[in-house]
C-alpha cells in the first residue's frame, strides 16, 4: 500500500450505497502535508512531461492542485461550475451530464487563461463516473491546449471513468484505486 | 507598496462600479509563488499566535489557504456555501446575507472539523461587505473555538467589511487595502 491507501485505510469511513467518506483529510478538512506528498509522487509520475499549467475544477480539487503546483512550478486554472446559464463569448464552456444526478452543468474557463500555448495536467480529487473530467479535457481541447496527463487521488474503479479516459489514451494517474467497499465490515480493496 | 499592490498595479484590471479584476493571478488563475509569499509574510503578522488551523469559504479562498497553511503546518477546513437547505445536526451553520445580492446564504462547516481545541486563522482572497467573513466567525465562535486572526488578501477600504471587523477588536490583516479605484484612468489608491 502507498502513502494515501495508507490514509484511506486509516481515515476513511466506507458508507452504503458505495460512498467513501475522507472528508477528515482531503475535501472539507485537508492535510496540507498529505498533499505535500501527493504532488511529490505526481512529479514522478508526469516526469519529463512539458507541463505548463495545471487545471482543476472548484471546490475541493482546488486545495490539492494549488499544493501540488509547487512541485511543477506552474500556476493553476481552477474551472468554475454552473447550471446553465448564458455566457459571454470569453469563455470555454462544456456542457456535462451527470450520471448520478441527471442534471446539466457546466464547466466554464475564461478563454484568457488557456491556449493553444497550454500543456496541461488536470488535477481532481476524485473520479467516478468522470463527468466533470470529461468536461475539463474537452475545454483543454476547445483551447487548443494539450492534455500532458490526468493525476486523480482516488479513483473508483468501480465506476466507468477511469476506463473511459485510458480508453481514449490519456495518461491517468490515480493514487488510489478502490476496486470494492464493503459498509458492513468497512474493507476497502484496492487495485495492485 | 509591498508585494502585492505591486502585483495587483501591474495585473489588476479596474472596471466600472468599483470592481478590480485580479482573475488573472489570484481568483481564477492562481500564482503559486506569490500565494507563497503571502503565507510567509501571514506567517510573519501573526507570530506568536497559537494557530492549529486554518478556515476559508470555497471556492477562491481554498487555494491561498492551502499555500499559506504550508507556513503555519495545520490543516485546513474550507466552508461550503450553499442556498438555504435544511442540513442535519453535524453541521455548523451560519445564515448570511449578501448587502449586495439580497439573497441569503448558508455558510456550512461539519462538527467534526471545528471545537474548543481550535484556534483559528481565517483566510480570505477578498474582503469587501465582509458578509462570508461574519459567517465564518460566528462558526468559529459557536464551535467553542479561538479566532486568533483574519487574513486576507485584498480589502475594499471603501466597503464596511473591514471596519466592523477591526471594531469587533479582531486581529485583520489585509495584504492591501484598496481606498480608491477610477475606471476612468486605471488608478487605485492604496492605505498607507
Amino acid at each position: 500500500m502507498n502513502f494515501l491507501e495508507e490514509r484511506i485505510m486509516k481515515d476513511g469511513i466506507v458508507k452504503e450505497g458505495n460512498v467513501l467518506k475522507v472528508d477528515s483529510f482531503l475535501n472539507h478538512q485537508m492535510d496540507i502535508g498529505l498533499f505535500d506528498e501527493m504532488g511529490a509522487e505526481f512529479k514522478k509520475r508526469f516526469e519529463g512531461k512539458p507541463i505548463n499549467k495545471i487545471v482543476t475544477i472548484e471546490a475541493s480539487g482546488i486545495g490539492i492542485a494549488c499544493v501540488v503546483a509547487r512541485h511543477f512550478n506552474v500556476p493553476v486554472v481552477f474551472a468554475k461550475k454552473s447550471k446553465s446559464i448564458n455566457i459571454d463569448g470569453d469563455m470555454y464552456v462544456a456542457e456535462v451530464e451527470s450520471f448520478t444526478h441527471k442534471c446539466k452543468n457546466q464547466v466554464i474557463v475564461s478563454k484568457k487563461f488557456l491556449g493553444e500555448e497550454d500543456h496541461v495536467l488536470i488535477i481532481d480529487d476524485f473520479l467516478a463516473n468522470g463527468c466533470a473530467l470529461q468536461g475539463l479535457i474537452s475545454i483543454v481541447n476547445e483551447a487548443g491546449g494539450t492534455v500532458e496527463g490526468i493525476g486523480i487521488a482516488i479513483e473508483k474503479g468501480f465506476q466507468v471513468g477511469g476506463q473511459v479516459i485510458r480508453n481514449l489514451g490519456y495518461q491517468l494517474e490515480s493514487l488510489a484505486i478502490v476496486d470494492g467497499m464493503d459498509a458492513a465490515t468497512g474493507k476497502i480493496e484496492f487495485r495492485k
